[in-house]
């Protein structure tokens, strides 16, 4: 029997279903097909899903919404691999009942046919035994003497309809394509990183001893005030040994001096590689201790995985196949021409051993998640093979499917936006580069209301060890209060790179994006305990996103109507539309801005509400506001924007 | 071995290539995808395409058209089933180049290595044999004693590209998805068709001998002036021989009187059913005649195809259960509950004998087929199975590939869209609903600048049998010319039904879109020589769509700025953007209005010429014009347009 029933345009669905979709344990996944058939006859339609585990599927209905659009959603609630798919088939009940309904309104009396068509209907459908007799008496009703209007009205009770829902007749079912979902855990959407270099804790610059590196275990006493800022993972460059070969100095110098660390990323040495630790930060349990005392103070470590290696790394002389030769048999350093970096090799995927590549690759994975980690930082994955993230995020997930990768992939959107397809959990965004409002709204709408947000997970990062913006070059003490709130309410995934909160604005020289001293080259300890310090405002501030269940989301992110182009207001709520945050954010950090502000109260869930609490988390303040048009003054020398929680009173 | 080249959203496409991108003979069909790979290396991409009785594919090339988007297009020469598929690899040598090149204007002058490097590449090319001498030649010059920046300047020797691109070296080809394009003749884009009624061409219908049919002979007189007309296609209702039961009288009364002719659309009766001619009309060679007077005159005739059966149809006894029955065993009369039609007995789909129906209903079209018809006007598709327009529609053009169908489904957009995604040539659309100028610019953007532009084909009606608008009732003579000229010049096919011209407007009954009298339930002989006919009128465009190329065109129409909002500015050009056609019209049709028109120059290939023509072929005057803003007064009871040929001069 050939399918009468059209199931199109199933959403959300990434590429004809050639990736999968995204979610988070806990999540609703909300579910759309165009659903349709010729003629008068009505369809019904469910959407059926399956998790880890589960031996059948299971099934959530739809209903129609509008122009052949039905929508439904399931949920989600376990890590892991889930299929979903939309099924479709002809309700000939419904198309029955809906006919002899608008006879009936039309004043047709002479029904008796319709009305044995619906008996018929009925003693037809297949129903576990203790229902039968409620359809015998429906049908009997039916060929009743009552009036007809009457026996149809009894046809259209809900409870009967109930039933018949429980028990479908789906005589020519038809089949949306299979989708494939990838459940994350929670922090795979919503989670606050903070970056540091543990060898820069308790490392001596000057005086005797110096330079001398900092230690897994200074570095470990760091932990309860990164914790205290409210963060949830700290992010480590990596740990290995360094090579010495081509090592750089000081602000990217071409020759180190002797007692220069060298660059994190040029990673191996005579101690060791991927899977060694760096001997000046400490032995494997001190790493072991670093993480235990991290998870103590409510703390995830996530580690930096970068593939690629110094010229002293053991796999050059181990597997000199696993590098790319010159035409004169020298090993090809990394190059964007005409830029060289003589420190790095990197690692060719074009080599014949690539299941021996791919198979130490994901060792090396797999020993540090011997060793407690669940977050890998992933350091340029798009100068590496594609298919090898697809395989390796893939066969991980198969023993570990908690554990989280972060796409450092600062390149071109297309090859962003494949990174992400093919599993990485969450991205790097472009949004250091986006101040202005104009450029702001257009990104966010981008990552919120097109198909991205099905697949890439944004993580917002105001700095980074290699990106130092203008904005915070001149920007003051404003701005980097600015980026930090705009990076931790836009986004629920966010982070930041230490000497944020002491407002390090130095670059290495003007017009340049690299900090001045840059930590990549040398050791940085600071004095954490500036009074000066933004800690107290991240505290605040990441407790907010922790009270606030809308700023868990990224999908109801909605921009408001400002009349000055340079104040932004934005708002989140939750997927049922309450606990409403209204952020108001002055983008000129040199001038006070006063305006006023457009609210789509509807997107709030505060259409028709009457005065409205505007708790302002920054200022501990409480305004009353009135309907959409309100007026908000911001001096960004006192506080550069307004942090609300709204509620209707 | 692993892709690790990505290609990615080939356009176009139809719902991830399960549907058929359609095209025209002629036509150069543009393909996009995105094409990358990790790294700095690049890319190189083809669309390979093969039409009917190719036995290897050809290639066209692709070229990056920024962002990772490559474009290039391949063209279609004839009708049928073609195939085409994007197909892209690592492009070594340009990599090389590419590298080299920048680290020469960098000032590096130790190439060596890189050079040798290049003259490897060229070493391992497979070239045939007259190009090998080239090839090596080429390397011997990477070689020499040259300074770097000579041998890279020389590597780089256009020619040398070329011979490498007609010789290329694909290590890691990838495939895009292989996609189905069917391409028809012209006229499934580019026709201008006009309806009657065959039975009202010499019809009596006062005094002696009335009321007496017309007859084909008497039609096949009207054939040179609808020729005159410009038209390509006449098209007739159901030519069949008509049911008595239930016939339905003048003005849709519920019994015909003795002498009511019926609906044409209640086919069937003792005298045959869907291979028959209704014997008031003549016989099947007064047919045959018909057809090829229409030929002669250089029209094609388009029949109409009504899966329906009055209840005298042979098919009622011969295939009972090819008819739903009701629950008293009673044949069900066509419904849209409440409204009943109880001369219409609809064939039901759900058969057991669908095999004996689907191959009767292929061979009422065979039939037709083989006495001289290639164009199907189909009556409302949307209420029979979806699965048979997709198997028959094929299964045709599997031995006559020239076959037309055009689709008359008034209904939700989706059934719409699905019905052209299955094979419909050509569909009816929400034209004649559409008059304000926001509406317009509305609907044709979405017809012409989404995915529908692949694979529906509108044709724009401004009136049919069953459709008669307010617009056309209450606008006079200037609301006849309007809404012909838009119908004509917006779309490459637009037909109107026979009394048009003849400005017919009166409705059954204030509020209805029914003609009143319609031809529907009675003839209607027409004086067509009235001096006022709007023939000539229609002739003058007509002859305007044949000699302008664009008009030929749809993905070129774009709008344009016009200051007042009852003003609506349009353009066509070629695809190589030539020959602009522009149409402004005033949609008010009962005053005139003067605004000024911004046009945009680039749109129509005219920016940066210096003062152009502007020819009006309504009034044939001759404006020069400058710039892009120009004036304009039309008043709607002189012309309600300007239809402009522009020149630059």
């Amino acid at each position: 029997m050939h399918s009468r029933v059209q199931v199109q345009h199933v959403t959300p669905s990434v590429d004809c279903g050639r990736y999968a979709v995204k979610a988070v344990a806990g999540d609703e996944v909300v579910v759309g097909a165009d659903v349709f058939r010729e003629g008068h006859d009505k369809t019904a339609a469910v959407v059926r899903f399956r998790g880890p585990g589960d031996t059948d599927w299971l099934e959530a209905p739809l209903r129609l919404d509008g122009n052949d659009r039905w929508v439904g959603a399931f949920p989600v609630d376990r890590v892991g691999a889930w299929r979903y798919q939309v099924v479709a088939w002809t309700d000939h009940w419904a198309s029955w009942l809906d006919a002899v309904t608008k006879k009936v309104r039309a004043g047709k009396t002479d029904l008796d046919v319709d009305l044995e068509g619906g008996a018929q209907l009925l003693e037809r459908r297949t129903v576990p035994a203790p229902a039968r007799g409620r359809l015998a008496e429906a049908a009997a009703h039916l060929r009743s003497d009552e009036p007809p209007a009457a026996r149809v009205a009894a046809a259209a009770d809900p409870d009967l309809a109930a039933l018949l829902a429980r028990h479908p007749e789906r005589l020519d079912p038809t089949f949306g394509q299979e989708l494939p979902l990838w459940v994350d855990r929670e922090a795979a959407r919503f989670s606050a990183w903070y970056e540091f270099f543990p060898r820069s804790e308790g490392a001596v610059v000057e005086g005797p001893g110096a330079p001398r590196s900092g230690t897994f275990a200074h570095a470990a006493k760091r932990l309860p005030a990164v914790a205290e800022m409210g963060f949830d993972v700290v992010y480590l460059p990596p740990i290995h040994p360094i090579g010495r070969s081509h090592r750089k100095g000081p602000n990217n110098a071409l020759v180190a001096g002797p007692g220069d660390p060298g660059v994190p990323w040029a990673i191996g040495g005579p101690e060791g590689g991927h899977t060694a630790v760096h001997p000046d930060l400490g032995t494997i349990d001190d790493f072991d201790d670093f993480v235990e005392e991290a998870a103590r103070n409510g703390l995830e470590v996530a580690m930096d995985y970068a593939i690629q290696c110094s010229p002293d790394h053991p796999w050059v002389t181990e597997h000199p196949e696993w590098f790319r030769h010159r035409a004169d048999g020298s090993i090809a350093y990394a190059e964007n021409p005409p830029k060289e970096y003589q420190d790095i090799y990197p690692i060719d995927f074009d080599t014949d051993d690539e299941d021996g590549l791919w198979a130490a690759l994901k060792d090396v994975l797999d020993f540090w998640i011997g060793h407690g980690i669940r977050i890998f930082r992933v350091d340029n994955p798009h100068t590496k093979a594609i298919p090898f993230w697809e395989w390796v995020i893939d066969a991980v997930h198969a023993d570990h499917p908690d554990v989280l990768f972060l796409a450092e992939a600062f390149t071109r959107p297309k090859m962003m936006q494949t990174l992400a397809k093919v599993g990485f959990s969450q991205s790097y965004t472009y949004f250091a580069w986006r101040n202005a409002r104009w450029e702001l709204e257009q990104y966010l709408t981008e990552l919120t209301q097109t198909d991205m947000v099905d697949y890439y997970r944004p993580s917002f990062w105001p700095n980074t060890p290699d990106i130092l913006t203008e904005f915070l070059q001149t920007g003051g003490v404003p701005a980097f209060k600015l980026r930090f709130l705009l990076a931790a309410l836009l986004s629920p995934a966010y982070g930041v790179y230490s000497g944020y909160e002491l407002y390090e604005h130095l670059p290495r020289h003007p017009g340049s994006e690299e900090y001045l001293d840059s930590e990549k080259y040398q050791y940085r300890p600071r004095d954490w305990s500036r009074p000066d310090s933004l800690a107290p405002y991240i505290a605040r501030i990441n407790r907010f996103r922790q009270a606030q269940p809308a700023l868990r989301q990224l999908r109801t992110l909605r921009f408001h109507q400002v009349d000055d182009p340079a104040v932004m207001a934005f708002s989140k709520v939750t997927p049922q539309r309450t606990d409403p945050v209204l952020v108001v954010a002055n983008l000129d950090v040199h001038a006070p801005r006063a305006t006023t502000v457009r609210l789509d109260l509807w997107q709030l869930g505060l259409d028709g509400v009457g005065p409205y609490e505007a708790y302002d988390v920054l200022t501990d303040t409480l305004y009353i506001w009135h309907g959409p048009d309100n007026y908000v003054r911001l001096d960004p020398s006192a506080e550069p924007a307004h942090v609300l929680a709204l509620r209707a009173l």
